[in-house]
């Protein structure tokens, strides 16, 4: 194994307390009350389903920030909220502004130390760039689902990264929050890492059910990881 | 001005002086006295014209590794010197551990804490995040014109970095030492930086023809850049 990439969304980043924050930010600045939690939690939700829609070949290849803000612009409407275009951008770019989980950057760091690390995500080039400046992630590189064309769960997505950078599937381990990704992840010949993220849906929610046997290594944050890989 | 792309070859490390200190190292290990700084310009002479071919079609999409290896094998024949496939894969990833000219690392630091700083290669990315690694080069994000599949002065290479970074072509500015990437990417309408490397043929060679009014901004090297854009 020589490379790790990262799913990012609530596997390096705490989407969901961000983007409250900064819905609570917006909500105060306008002089709005409204349910931020659950706002937050339908803007994710729609995201998935949106993704589909371009994988099923129903949408042309459209980035996760367009995705975004056509989601926003909806919940904004049904939420009786009205916001001019500049300002729905700016809200928009909160998922550019998404806070790291607190052991990301100092695991990422060691990591680096001892593997390649790339983000493998289906976030924009930009926005992933635009985080890891806000957020200090010390990547070697953004690899996007942009690049291919092909929204992760699509094989195009794991596969189109380790050839980007020149190695065999099997040199490269994927590291994420969510099975779905990992069992994606392992079919095309990828390793697998999972990280435990037990907040990223909020406190008190279920974790994801996982056999122990069904990834190569399970951690419980990238601290855990990095001395499991002897990093 | 948002972002830096950054040329490499040339601009960001002094590809010559590594390249011959990697070839005497591999003539040292195999007995051989050789003219290792007229293998290293040949090698690199080779370089433009191998593009050429793919950017006029005669060739499909090829990679700058694959391309560089070619050259080499024929180089190597021309010199009368047998090596063996894995010896060969060695030495042409020399390519991928090219040292910084001496103000490079401080300078792209500086520039970092201000702008998005980029590379903007022909070099593949998996060729560009190596290098990056062994150099200590802080890239914001690694783009390559492999992500284009069209070189450097395609116009597709600068529009499309402009557009992974959700940027205006005016937005974003190209650094290089060499006019001939500097006005193509003036023409896509891209900013334009020229960093004078007097050393980059090696001693004594005739600097590049300028304009002084040529290029929106010239520096004598990445800190005069930095001091330039205030960063």
């Amino acid at each position: 194994m020589k490379a790790l990439a990262f799913d990012v969304f609530g596997t390096v980043v705490d989407w969901r307390s961000s983007i409250i924050g900064e819905l609570e930010a917006f909500g105060e600045s306008h002089g709005l009350q409204r349910d931020w939690p659950a706002f937050a939690d339908n803007w994710r939700a729609g995201y998935a389903p949106a993704m589909d829609r371009v994988r099923n070949g129903e949408l042309p290849w459209t980035r996760i920030d367009e995705l975004h803000r056509a989601i926003l612009v909806d919940l904004l409407d049904a939420a009786g909220i009205r916001a001019g275009e500049t300002e729905i951008d700016d809200l928009n770019r909160a998922w550019h502004r998404l806070n790291p989980w607190p052991d990301s950057v100092a695991g990422l760091t060691r990591l680096k130390q001892r593997y390649l690390i790339t983000t493998l995500s289906n976030g924009n080039v930009s926005l992933l760039t635009n985080m890891a400046k806000y957020a200090g992630l010390p990547w070697d590189c953004v690899i996007s689902a942009e690049l291919f064309r092909h929204y992760k769960p699509d094989p195009e997505a794991y596969l189109g990264c380790a050839e980007l950078l020149d190695l065999a599937p099997e040199e490269l381990t994927l590291v994420a929050a969510h099975p779905s990704d990992l069992r994606a992840a392992r079919a095309a010949g990828l390793g697998t890492a999972y990280v435990l993220r037990p907040l990223e849906y909020g406190p008190g929610r279920e974790p994801h059910a996982v056999d122990s046997n069904e990834f190569d290594i399970v951690a419980t944050d990238f601290g855990d990881l990095a001395s499991q890989l002897g990093a």
